[in-house]
């Protein structure tokens, strides 16, 4: 098998951590396999050198600030590797430029152009092991460049692509994905195995265990993912196509985010180009607008509520004021305590009833719906924060993934 | 005026003494000048990378430790250009390979092949700062080197011939070169010129001011240098090609060096190739040797006697005890508590007597003198350690050096 492990900062967060993460790739090599790694910066030195840049400047230059963070994975690769090579094992640290990392030239949020990924091909099929520093690249200058936060997952799906890995291991603090968070519902279960589409509507709720681009990459190119813990040597959760085995159950799991406001503004003059006229300036703020419903209200008037992340709230409800005066709209409502709960499965495209069943358990549970959103595989309801727990366990029992049942 | 400044490690040790730094760069914009930065890491930084890989090896592969500890200077040259970007002057940061430092192979001793310099001109008569990394560069094929110690002089001269700078001001923490050490002389004086040669004869010494190699480096390309402070905004000294007004002088300082050690093989029997059966297994310990003296002792056989640094004294009596029986030579002494006291002087070439002079005042000391050495412009003796500072003080009255003789 050729494998390209990764590993974040928690796995590299301590000399101590960066030898138990040596392990983990020793015993890949062990098994015989070819093993590219990714890693992160340690644990903390991204926010000490954006910490140190930010008390000379309020608003550093994006080049100068990829130029400082992008130190934090090479010092890491460098001391990956010497551990390795402690070990015997050819291992050498790559920069985003020497992996061959090429990019657009948008600081601190940088796209992946491609990778020169011969010469890494040649050496692991050598026997060597690059260790190669995520989140960052260059540009067709050669100026540093970073992919924003969280990019190494996606520097190591794009290096399992480019270097035709069979699979992309992202090594983390939790042991795989959960079916809910198991502090709401502590009968929660690992998911064994879950679809690209299914994972990206957890990452899009707020799980913080896979970027959502590294999973739209991942899907792109097909790429399996086995999101895995760097503490347990326990299996995780593979992330990959659709196949015969996901079809058993209607529903993967159940999420929710209580990061979430809702703004209503009614009684808007119907015409054509209302949305435009709304959503425009929200998304110049570069705020991000949810979940979006439109209703006429009376005769020629149309409403219109959306929600966005809750720290957008006091923004966009300043522009909603203003627009409301100048499209001669009623009112602006706005409500910042609610919260999103869907339930997401591959499974309901070839189940009807899903989200009949959804709104009758809400309803056994006496919460009150605001919104209604639906895509292929995913069902949204927005409800009162106050809720969220209980609506997450009885859904949770409802769609039958407590662990007891499933595992009986 | 086009000049390179170069900084150390205690000029960027801190944010506050970045800024103060800037101050400096910006001082230089503020005259209308062309300039470009080298820098350090930021102190004690380099020392941190290196006990992480420590801790991990005790042997890290020197790719690998390049790597590592070129993250120093990336850190540094980012954040100076941070805050000159928020001064409003247009800097920019260059890591060894950005600015085109082509080196050799060699990892942590590589030495500088070339520059690629048309761009960093082109930017600074374009009023734009180039803040480059000092102490680094990359091989042929893009692997990151590193100068070894002290390094980033050599950058800083290096950069300043490649990019036709009028002067290399390397700013530190001394504000230039002194006749000799003021804590044995009270009344030592700065020197305001001196020749490159002398500042040669000064580092070989042990003065701590200036790697040797920069010197060398700015004598070949005739680059001076402006030694100075970057804590007193006065001048320092200038290191340049002999002229005129450095005549005045017959010696320019005394300076010594404790660090030192002597050895005699007595009793050798003499015939062609003694100095390099000798020598020879010295050199390959890698001992660097430096005074030697060979007599003739009694018909067919000589003695010979030489100085090591004192860390080596171990190592080389043991090599000197086995080759004694190898080459039947009588026996071998050593003494570890020598030190050097050298008078240096362009001044010297063109006045007979400056050793006579010298070996007069020892002896009117009482001083004994052991061995002795002469190049144009200097005279070394080996004394007793514990003789240093009263001959330096008498050699420093008697050439003439002591401040209220030469200033009144």
């Amino acid at each position: 098998m050729r494998i390209v492990q990764k590993f974040g900062g928690t796995s590299v967060g301590s000399l101590e951590r960066i030898r138990r993460t040596a392990d983990l790739v020793q015993a890949e090599i062990g098994r015989g396999n070819e093993v590219a790694v990714v890693v992160s910066a340690m644990s903390g030195e991204t926010n000490r050198l954006i910490g140190m840049a930010r008390e000379l400047s309020p608003a550093p230059a994006g080049r100068e600030m990829d130029a400082l963070v992008a130190t934090g994975e090479q010092v890491t690769a460098a001391l990956l590797s010497i551990e390795l090579q402690a070990r015997g094992i050819f291992a050498y640290s790559c920069s985003g430029a020497q992996a061959g990392f090429r990019t657009d030239s948008q600081h601190a949020r940088a796209r992946i152009k491609h990778i020169d990924s011969a010469h890494l091909i040649r050496h692991m099929q050598a026997g060597q092991v690059p260790v190669v520093t995520g989140f960052q690249g260059v540009d067709e200058h050669g100026n540093v460049t970073t992919l924003g936060r969280g990019g190494s997952d996606t520097s190591a799906v794009a290096l399992a692509v480019a270097v035709k890995a069979d699979v992309c291991d992202i090594y983390t603090d939790v042991d795989g994905v959960y079916t809910t968070d198991p502090r709401i519902v502590p009968r929660a279960r690992k998911i064994d195995r879950i679809s690209y589409e299914e994972m990206l509507e957890f990452a899009s709720l707020g799980a913080k265990v896979l970027q959502t681009r590294s999973v739209e990459l991942a899907m792109r190119y097909d790429m399996p993912i086995h999101l895995r813990s760097s503490f347990e040597p326990v299996p995780g959760t593979i992330v990959s196509r659709e196949d015969d085995t996901m079809e058993r159950a209607v529903i993967s799991g159940v999420a929710y985010n209580r990061d979430e406001a809702k703004i209503t503004i009614r009684g808007i003059p119907d015409h054509p180009g209302i949305a435009a006229n709304v959503f425009g300036p929200v998304a110049e703020a570069a705020i991000n607008v949810d979940v979006i419903v439109q209703n006429v209200s009376e005769q020629g008037y149309t409403d219109i509520t959306f929600t966005v992340p809750r720290d957008d709230f006091g923004t966009t409800m300043d522009i909603m004021h203003k627009l409301c005066g100048e499209m001669q709209a009623r009112d602006v409502l706005g409500d910042d305590t609610v919260a999103k709960v869907s339930v997401i499965g591959v499974g309901m495209r070839s189940h009807s009833g899903v989200a009949k069943k959804m709104f009758d358990v809400l309803a056994g549970e006496g919460i009150n719906i605001q919104m209604i959103s639906t895509s292929e595989i995913k069902i949204t309801v927005v409800i009162d924060e106050s809720q969220v727990d209980r609506a997450v366990q009885a859904l949770h029992t409802a769609f039958g993934l407590d662990a007891e049942e499933s595992e009986g």
